[in-house]
């Protein structure tokens, strides 16, 4: 599966086209529309999630509600983007970068004239397109018995550090939280976090949790530093705006630990099979998914665009300038895990299809199980 | 520059093969040869490193001392090798997988009878070779004055944490010290972590930071996901073998600040040209280098090999027993410094060779260098 | 430049994305709509021609008519859509496949019920969207002096064997041709071919030639078999639906000659410079470009749509049946000269984005006519 | 399977590395040495090939004669490479370019100072790498059933014509020819033509084909122009030096054929399942296989190298020089052919690996006999 993403912030659409998309799956249009809604919601989004209410326009690789084997091709509407047109158009001489973000480097590397094309296209609402890719990821993994899930860890000072047991409830919890942390009382807090940035004028950080359960061992190899599934994680999450941090299972605390006391020991039993108590590598060993939950962790900076403005200079005259106070959210950390969730879906499968095959689900599935079998008979 | 390994780590030797090196460089092979030996050093490693003395043998591509624009190909020999083949070719059912390794995953994987061929590739002897492509690409970007620098910043409980600016005098003492840490208290500390590890039989993690300096802005790019330097450098340091976490930057300090006090506030400076006085972003906003030092943090986790050993279970048996002990080190922290070095490396030179092509080593400065007239012309 | 395409013949729309196409290029909508128009044309297409008229609908990547750097993303819309909605819906049972298409292989690769879902994506309307690519490249190459052509010189039986020189004139008279052969006498018996095979409820095969001038030497590289610019030519040429033969400059005749006979002699000229008098080798050697015009031949099979019919099996009964009758062109060889020049222009254009950056139009020229100086000064 | 390859012609090997090559498969040495010397056979070829006597040395990826899964690596020692160390190290000012090779180009693209970099690597010894490639891509195509052939159908002006039916007499005839043809008359008059070359100074050209057969249909796919396996065979085999033409099947008579004589019709026979009585689409329709053998045509221009020498100029000075006089092959033809079956081979493998995984040899063939068992049941 291979995607390319297109479209500005205020563009009239983001599109998106995914090739080798396996024939056969039933589409189920209203999931990846929840997952778009999901993406947008969150306490600390600005008042433009207000505004657009995105879903997905398919327009090839699906017929009569299952993929034909054909890219699958979508748009996402920007309703705003009328309001916009002029605006952006007027804008041929907006010198004063957002430290922080992709304007500085994004003019001079493209010679442009506006820090505006920059920020149009590094803009986060791009990860709406990579949020539909995943979505469909999903329906493929879900087929396969694989969950995904994400929870909230953190949102600036407040750090929720519970060990989180994935269950219907802990899963409820967090959906109904408007910070996704499945702790009532520490989203409060983290809301309160939010609201004390946002009355200063500021922007605020965070870190979250993505867990995939019920994985075969075995995907990803160590054959090359490219084949590992821990670096092509590592390389979807840290591509997803604003992330400056990623772990896979205790990675920071791994650094201070004993090996007899990282590793997780092998055990059998007859009903699981082979199995661990502890899972401090999160699921990967050796570049390789070891049948054991994902565990990715992500820590996220604080958005570049705030309403105080930040000291910068313009970037012809030199002189100094308050950066450039776009529309924005105050925290996109429950957004940003949402985007997790798409990305590491999207690798999770496509290093399922690398060993199983990619034309056609009822293939898959077939090889997929004979695959399960012959460890079962081990 | 594209590049693949092969090579087992009790094998003849370790191979590789560099694609799209530039024509015109000239090759020291000492310098080569000198970053292979600072990876073999360190204090906590085994006693293999003892025995083989890694130097490259380049079988193409150089020629009088200059590469010609053609494949480089080497090998770095297993001086060991010898010694291993009877005992190797014997071990046809090893079963007992050392948790944290590749062990387990491989041999279902590949449907192999024995670990052996897994713990074979998977050692991280294959970061010799890694280390003798970076080195290559540390030698051009030596030519366009861009430095890589590393220094370990954690070993076990001991962690060193002022902020380190790079002058001579660091690097000396960097290099001199047996754990590569320029604090001299640290480094005898570090040592006292390895030691202690090693009297119990045990294995030690770390961390350790990886600095470029002087950059341009604009490699990377925020047009795809995929297209992001901070996702590639997150790639190449998670692909090292033993390494769970990677920051950017303050990444990990991120999630707890605001806004206005993480971001890089933009100066000017009429003989620095664009600058900052804080490097939180470590040198990559939007997915691109913004001319300050890129900063990469990591962290490894203990080696899964150890004397002690751990618990396990027989794969076909299913009966509990204690993981292999191969000869290993104790602590390979500093080593994964060196090829943490190599791969920052590879995507430094891989951004630059992209934005200033690739053929002749003339030409690439010649491009690079109106592309630095024009930045300071803007 | 990357780029994908998805969309069905009859669905909604064709659609494109380009990633990492220069910014700073004046993009003429016009030019482009003329190349779309340029595929339409042709005597021999089918009654469809009449009803679509292809026009690009830019989504993204240009602001005010200049490429911001963007991913640059389009629609193609088709009118005809709507007729055909519902007749698709109706066909999930259709087994009766065209040989010479993907019918039967695509039904059983992908596990299809109906050959329907296959027609639909196999179909040469997807060339669209490589025209539109091929626009974007053309207007590129145009700004750097290069120039590309096409014209036909084979509709079945009739065959134009005249060596071309292009000029305006040769150029006029081509596109003045219903069939794009530049010769009257031959365009009126290849028409006659056509008129002959569409009377008898047939189809028709044919060839063309594609020229592309004023390349510098060096574009594509020895080094791999994959970074061979012959090999990568031979690769786009082949992948436009219906051919199934490529060569560069005189290769079919090159089997029958001797050395000395067929290589070109190279010659020195003070206002030219390096130059040949003849142009067997079709301008690339050794796997690059050598200065002079890039000579491609292609050879198009028939199209495997006929009025007629063609004798095949039901895929589930068995039985003998007569091949879908789709509404088709009768002969498609002008259009797919159209299409070659698309592909063409892609590989040339990556070529020159490899080797002189692919950021900037201005980088990109400065970059490329500093490369041309150096060989000018030899 | 990927694979990079390194060596210069005169250097002391050609070496090469392959990823993801299945675990499990047992290799032959002996059949690939079989191969290296089936390439270097063949009537034409020049002294060097008395002095080479190819065989490979497997540094990694095999042990016990079986793949492990781990990355192969291999080198081919050059055993003329002492003669020449010395020779080509005082030839840093070598100036008179072969028309028709990649010296030209290859000088300017690279700033080298001497065509000796260029002819080292531009040269055909390469291609030692690719049929070792291609060796071990066979083993696995003949344990799924699919075996590669090829023959020479035309040397200079002769021209062998007959439809070749494969069978055990044609093979046996065919390796026995020292030009590869299986027909001794035409065997006879192609020896002339080379003769006649050899004796005037001169080299020739000639044709080949080869042939795949016993594949299952689906590999391959119409998705993008990139997918389609007729575009990665015209690919691979345009990218053999010397290569200027490429046909599947009835490729280049195709253009002057009516649609309904050139499809392959379609019938249902009990025993052999779905079949044809011709082959003209070379058994890939719509850029997949159908099932029916792969048949390529394959044109080559003469060898650039003569002993006459060929009108050129010296690069620096401009004066008029003959060309290079590299000792040399005067017909190649029949070695390309076998270079020709391991490009075909790769490509093939390839699309296996992609649709039925690329792990382990078992489960590659559990997964395509379950393929092959649905189309049966279909």
């Amino acid at each position: 599966m291979k995607y390319l993403t297109a479209g500005e912030s205020h563009g009239k659409a983001i599109v998106g086209i995914i090739d080798s998309y396996p024939s056969g799956v039933r589409i189920d249009i209203d999931f990846i529309n929840n997952e778009l809604k999901r993406r947008q919601k969150g306490f600390g989004r600005g008042e433009r999630m207000a505004i657009e209410d995105d879903r997905v326009d398919i327009i090839s690789g699906i017929r009569k509600e299952k993929s034909t084997g054909s890219p699958i091709s979508f748009l996402i509407y920007n309703k705003d983007w009328k309001n916009w047109k002029d605006k952006i158009d007027k804008e041929d001489n907006l010198l004063n970068p957002r430290p922080g973000h992709a304007d500085f480097s994004g003019l001079l590397k493209y010679h442009l004239a506006s820090i505006r094309d920059t920020i149009e296209r590094s803009s986060a609402r791009e990860t709406a397109a990579r949020v539909c890719v995943g979505s469909f990821a999903k329906i493929i993994l879900k087929m396969l018995g694989i969950n995904i899930f994400s929870y909230v860890n953190q949102i600036g000072k407040v750090v929720y550090k519970n060990d989180v047991k994935i269950n219907l409830d802990i899963v409820k919890k967090t959906e109904d939280s408007q910070v996704r942390c499945p702790d009532n009382k520490k989203s409060l807090e983290m809301k309160q976090e939010i609201i004390k940035a946002s009355e200063n004028g500021n922007s605020i950080g965070g870190g979250f949790k993505i867990i995939a359960t019920n994985l075969v061992p075995g995907i990803g190899s160590y054959n090359q530093g490219s084949s590992r599934i821990d670096a092509k994680i590592a390389y979807s999450i840290m591509s997803i705006p604003g992330i400056k941090a990623v772990e896979i299972g205790e990675g920071f605390k791994s650094a201070g630990m004993k090996g007899t006391d990282f590793h997780d020991k092998i055990y059998y039993d007859d009903k699981k099979g082979f199995t661990r108590r502890t899972n401090n590598a999160g699921g990967i060993e050796g570049g390789m998914t070891n049948g054991e939950p994902i565990i990715i962790g992500a820590k996220m900076k604080p958005i570049p665009t705030t309403v105080k403005g930040i000291e910068t200079v313009n970037i012809k005259s030199k002189k100094k300038e308050i950066s450039l106070k776009e529309r924005s959210d105050v925290c996109a950390v429950p957004s940003a895990s949402i985007v997790g969730e798409a990305m590491l879906s999207i690798e999770i499968l496509n290093g399922i299809l690398e060993k199983f095959g990619k034309d056609n689900i009822d293939e898959i599935i077939n090889n997929y199980n004979s695959y399960k079998e012959y460890i079962n008979k081990i």
